[in-house]
């Protein structure tokens, strides 16, 4: 397939398959561009690649500042120069998933080369299978026969599975991190309440935003900070905030403080939900919400999860965070008997804390030193040069 | 003080008091309405009413059909005839609370007698304390000097530890159930979400919707949707709806599906959401949300709740739900602590449930035979006359 390095739309480095790709639902999508970047040097044999898959609202920028917020990578702590995933052995490989919104192929891309009009909201469904499929045209374009490591956290321990799954021989170890194998009722529930507070937007304008010059802000903002307080535990809201008081803004037409003050934690997710919207486009949050809901993978395998692993030889490491009520310990340990079901090789790990399903992006050193030495031990196993070895 | 029996709002029976209240934020609200029902016969020596308080979105219609929607009282289950809490028995006073809708003064009152317009958001700001000073008023009108019992849910709960802490005599038992003593970070957040949802919603119109003849019908339903999946359990909703896929609407000008369908759980929250428009306020929302997230009552007395029943002759019910996250067994658990260090006559019961925070409307009979066994156990010790006895 004939493939052009781009800078997807103007601003993202990527890469353009002309020929596209078939969609799970039956579209053919094409052009198909997959935006990313990397961290590192690929080596002689092109046997170092890490492929990193990022979560709902994550994105290609993992280990640099982002070129939106000028904020520090979302996994600066764990990618770089003598990090747990040490760039200076392996080569890091971080793309924007299809349905994104940072140069990949998605609602804000338009229908055809050349035309004016963006997708919105008739951009074809796409599923977890169908961004590891983009994931996959990347990495053949690149030479690279098999990933030496494949990992992520939410729903990239979603790719990740759907990776060692679909892919086990270009997979030598798969890390899913503070994930599931399907998405839970409460979670799709959680997602609708977003998805409807985007709908309910003014701004919202059946989807075609762009053609008001506007963007569905305050619904896109009320999403996020809905989903903001899924990712942090109770303990962590109570840690952080407890019920301190701070000014109400005197600029505010809402009278709803009481005596003049608010709370600091609604001035907390305000604030969240208002700087999410600088970054992230409406159409996208409900393409990429809706590829987790429809995410099930024992469904694709006769409702037995064991089945998508048999006769694998991937590494799996699973990692879970005590108080991650999103996507709770209970579930990574099922995925974990699945795959000892299934005879693999598998650890799997509940880390103590209280900073909830987001403590897979802080600064949490049991767990990076639990990365850093998996990562060694598959690295022996796979016979990769150590570290410091000339390319 | 003057008052007169009305029809309150033209359709609920309440008690007008036109010399009002002086409220904790210092605005004496002026007159106040509060509307009720009664379920069962006051005795003669008016020593056997229960006051049954209601949570965020319930009313005064605890026992019999719902004048709008026409759905059975929201504690149908528990009070009436031969029930846990039982009419042929107690006299059962349930009252819409301060800044309700349904018949209390609340925002959606006439700023003063005879105005055409509505408080709107300029209605002062009401606490739990506010809400049970009305409370009072209501049972010293009906010449009530000690209630026989205080119960209720949630929100309901709260009251009942106001009324406990702040009229100690005037309680001879108090029940509060599946609730807290104060309002959780992580609670105020989830009201947030709901009161940012409101806001977002164009026919929200600074919270002057009726001059515009409109209701924010989608923000509210979004507040509520939100709210709901907090009511609920993660087992419940598994149990109920899993990962079921039913049509989407063909109507539905909201191109989410995927592949024509939509889950089941989504469906069910549209329809919460819808169905509650049609029967609250959104002032109200905001005003009796905010009223909760202020709601502290250690901070009233020194920081430590154990202040708050010093000396107490109360007799305390404390129960929970093993599976309610929202107010979850460990507040009930520190409030059954503050009781015993006060030296509180204090029972505290776990129950074993999936059901999630919403048990306590919903069949538990081991729930309700404590309820009938604990209010019997009270009856001999308050000396009232056994069931069936002339009143």
């Amino acid at each position: 397939m004939d493939a052009t390095v781009t800078r997807a739309q103007s601003t993202h480095t990527g890469v353009t398959f002309p020929e596209g790709m078939p969609l799970e639902c039956g579209v053919t999508l094409a052009p198909v561009t997959i935006a990313f970047r990397t961290y590192g040097r690929l080596n002689a044999d092109r046997s170092n690649a890490i492929l990193v898959c990022h979560a709902l609202t994550g994105d290609q920028y993992a280990a640099e500042p982002h070129p939106l917020t000028g904020k520090e990578g979302w996994w600066d702590i764990v990618v770089g120069p003598g990090r747990p995933v040490d760039t200076d052995r392996f080569f890091v490989l971080s793309s924007n998933v299809l349905g994104g919104c940072m140069g990949s192929t998605g609602p804000r891309s338009p229908r055809y080369d050349g035309s004016p009009e963006p997708w919105g909201t008739e951009f074809p469904p796409v599923t977890i299978r169908d961004m590891v499929a983009a994931q996959k045209l990347l990495i053949d374009h690149l030479g690279i026969t098999r990933l030496f490591a494949v990992m992520g956290g939410s729903m990239g321990g979603m790719q990740v599975l759907q990776w060692a799954a679909q892919y086990p021989d270009a997979v030598f170890a798969a890390l899913p991190i503070a994930s599931a194998a399907y998405h839970s009722a409460q979670n799709i529930a959680f997602h609708e309440v977003g998805r409807q507070a985007i709908f309910a937007d003014p701004d919202w304008h059946n989807g075609r935003y762009w053609e008001v010059g506007r963007i569905p802000a305050r619904g896109l903002a009320v999403a996020r900070m809905c989903a903001h307080i899924t990712y942090l535990s109770e303990e962590a809201l109570t840690r952080k905030f407890g019920r301190r008081l701070q000014n109400a803004p005197k600029d505010s037409t809402e009278a709803i403080s009481l005596f003049g003050e608010m709370f600091e934690v609604e001035s907390y997710l305000r604030h969240q939900g208002s700087t999410f919207v600088q970054r992230f486009d409406a159409n996208s949050y409900l393409t990429i919400t809706r590829a987790c809901d429809y995410f099930d993978l024992a469904a694709e395998y006769e409702g037995d999860l064991a089945n998508a692993f048999r006769g694998t030889r991937t590494r799996f490491l699973l990692a879970s965070f005590s108080s991650d009520w999103l996507y709770p310990t209970a579930e990574s340990r099922s995925i974990a008997r699945a795959l000892n079901r299934a005879g693999a090789n598998v650890s799997f790990v509940e880390f103590p804390t209280d900073k909830g399903h987001d403590a897979f992006l802080l600064d949490e050193p049991d767990f990076h030193r639990t990365l850093a030495g998996f990562l060694r031990g598959c690295a022996v196993h796979a016979g990769l040069a150590p570290a410091g070895s000339p390319a």
